[in-house]
């Protein structure tokens, strides 16, 4: 018989476990802990670590000399060994994407967004359907487009990507001819996300080429070229609903819709674009995951993401997909109300203190969005964007980001970053509280400065 | 002053959770466990349910229409709900390199191996240094290869990436000429594993183009071209301590060492290369993890493979850098003596009964490989591979796999993938333990029926 010895060996061990494990499950009552107990002790113990609600400590921190537990690691400006001191002359950090606006939800939904991972969770390469795609997490993800209204996913394609970043690349891939004579010509709407244009271009491939702004190619009917649009809605760094610019029979768009949830926009309707990218990044904000999605129509093109995505990196984090739907549970729970009430809200709340402050400068404005009605919280509502796309109005003041640093101490990503003017720079409204509370206080001097100090 | 509502409001929750951990905490006994309960208690019941050892169940597997928790989800050739049905009629799986012959190492490690993931775990898209590159795990990485002494690394660079398989492509990208007029030609000995050859070409990139075997270049002086050569020691898929074959200034070399640790073979020296990739999939199994390193000797190198990942997928998910960590805490214990003893062990044994039942046979033979000295075991060991690269000796038996399949319905993987003849065929020897069983069987009804049936 096949049963050998080593099979025995298999079965006993994992009858013990079991065994195990219902030996110590009380009848009627709640689970008795074995051993995810030493795991869950050393989560507790690292969460209970004080950093002065200007810090937090991981699992996986630096454990320094002489120390039981990781270190606290500080936010901007703050420091000493639990995150107490404030350093008053630290640059107000606006610069960078990370949500951390999020942050105090996840904190208040402890219990339920807690994971506890086994040692020999998904071992293999492959999903028991041999894919490398969590069928329960494309079910949820579905599930939640629907929720959101955000996004047709009916009778599409899905597929999984390290964050938005990769299935950007994927896209760019399965969208170009296949060694062609003319490579596809990847465009996109000034101002734009600097990735586009660094990641089409690192490998100098042969099937595509960035070629800059789409209104260079709005009225030229080069029908022997792919146009390869990418398609930013809202748009980053201003927050606007772009629709694609360019339209022909070979005109192709990428919809990056990273920042197409309740928290950041108004959904007018759900997306309907052919080639539809998300990420968990601006979901959640859960950044380090490194989880996104693409939502595709053609077959062809889905399988020509797959095949990218497998010799790439052999499909997506099994532990980042793990992590994913678990947060995408607490997400659904509530139809979503728990999670973008307190996005919304946040994110409404900074962009008006912002706005407030900036109103009264005569020095710098602010992007105008438009209210709309969102068919997600059914009533017209104004905005509360991602970032504050900051115009410096007086003619010399055209290195805005300059301006920013040397009167406020104030570190934005300049415009020319994103192949806008320096006239421009982009402050992110997204980072921690106290990344936030230290721009709007940097900030409000400076405009209350602008007419020289006031007579007391 | 900068401090608003909005900070002591965050400040509250923070303290609120401390306390509320704190207050559980009995003072000279154990944690009382909070918030990680939920998650540890549905892990724990997810662990016991039954599929009566040809199986187990995933916290995230598909929950089937009227069941609580997920499905079994069962080994090849079981099923049933319980995964308690074998299907003898079913082919054996010899085909992929899915290491599940370490997974009843991790159940043997069940507390020391679980993590809990807090919800709010790493949201940033950076670590406190403002890279993408946990260095506590980096600390863990180089004291194992110090333990093992199968690489070299002080002085040296470290890069994460998503498997190998993302450092593979980074390291080529990294070593290839910038917009030179002429590519770099990159090569491998043959057998060679397939993703270098497919990965390289998905872009048609300007800078690299793959050629194929280094024998066809091993005596042209071509110094105007950059040669890249892919050195795989212990070669996949035979097992053999490769060396680089050419040599010259203009020619560089990607060691991939994914098999050189002592489950697989003996460690003579520690390896020295400039470029050296290692991965988690076939040193603790989890390649499902998708977590893989890069030791580099030159900055400038190290620098541009930087550039790759963070570009490609803005660095390796945080979850499995954590996971990495957690699995890698428990490697070191001991030396490494638990998981190294366990997979050697278990290698050399199935190693030894394939070839007991080759050896028999007049049809088919296996790689020869020589017992080397091992300075991790203190001993000269002999082979212990992770595949068996046999081959069909018969004049007629062009196309082993087909043999196989016929004769035994034993599915390989053919020589050609591998740029072999087809008269080789690769049987993967670390895949599950009902896997290899099955396969022992059918190959030894295959060899004792070589002779037409005994007369008893």
């Amino acid at each position: 018989m096949v049963k050998t010895q080593s099979l025995k060996h298999v079965l006993c061990l994992v009858c013990s476990l079991i065994l195990n494990v219902f030996f110590l499950f009380k009848v009627g009552g709640e689970w008795n802990l074995s051993w995810s107990k030493k795991a869950a002790t050393e989560a507790e113990a690292v969460a209970a670590i004080s950093c002065s609600g200007h810090g937090r400590a991981y699992l996986d921190g630096l454990v320094l000399d002489g120390n039981k537990g990781p270190a606290c690691e500080c936010n901007t400006c703050y420091g000493g060994p639990d995150c107490s001191q404030f350093f008053p002359d630290c640059a107000a950090n606006a610069d960078g994407g990370d949500p951390l606006f999020l942050e105090p939800f996840w904190m208040q939904q402890a219990a339920s967004s807690a994971l506890l991972v086994a040692g020999w969770h998904r071992m293999s390469y492959s999903y028991s359907d041999q894919s490398t795609i969590c069928k329960e997490l494309e079910r949820h993800i579905r599930k939640l487009h629907n929720i959101v209204g955000n996004a047709a996913t009916e009778g599409r394609y899905v597929v999984f990507g390290a964050g938005s970043t990769q299935l950007l690349n994927a896209a760019v891939y399965a969208l170009s001819p296949d060694n062609s004579s003319s490579p596809a010509r990847v465009v996109a709407s000034i101002p734009f996300y600097p990735v586009y244009e660094l990641q089409t271009d690192i490998f100098h491939s042969v099937d595509f080429h960035f070629q800059g702004d789409t209104s260079l190619w709005k009225n030229k009917s080069d029908t022997n070229t792919e146009v390869i649009e990418f398609v930013t809605s809202p748009n980053n760094p201003d927050g606007q609903l772009n629709k694609a610019v360019l339209h022909g029979p070979n005109v192709k768009a990428i919809h990056d819709h990273a920042y197409y949830w309740p928290h950041f926009t108004a959904i007018p309707a759900p997306a309907d674009g052919d080639v539809m990218i998300f990420t968990l990044s601006k979901l959640t904000g859960h950044a380090g995951s490194r989880f996104g999605w693409a939502i595709i129509k053609d077959k062809v093109i889905y399988q020509r993401m797959v095949t990218y995505i497998s010799l790439n990196t052999m499909g997506v984090s099994r532990d980042s997909q793990l992590r994913a739907l678990k947060l995408l549970k607490v997400v659904l729970a509530k139809g979503g109300r728990g999670i973008f009430e307190f996005g919304h809200e946040m994110m409404r709340k900074r962009w008006a203190k912002m706005n407030k402050i900036i109103s009264a400068s005569k020095r710098f404005s602010l992007q105008k969005i438009m209210p709309k009605y969102c068919t997600y919280f059914q009533k017209i509502r104004g905005a509360s964007p991602a970032y504050g796309w900051l115009k410096c109005e007086k003619q010399e003041d055209k290195h805005c980001h300059e301006v920013l640093q040397a009167a406020a101490n104030i570190t934005g990503r300049q415009g020319s970053l994103f192949y806008a003017e320096d006239r421009y720079v982009r402050l992110s409204l997204i980072r921690s509280q106290d990344d936030f509370d230290l721009l709007l206080h940097k900030m409000n001097e400076l405009v209350v400065g602008e007419e020289g100090p006031k007579s007391t």
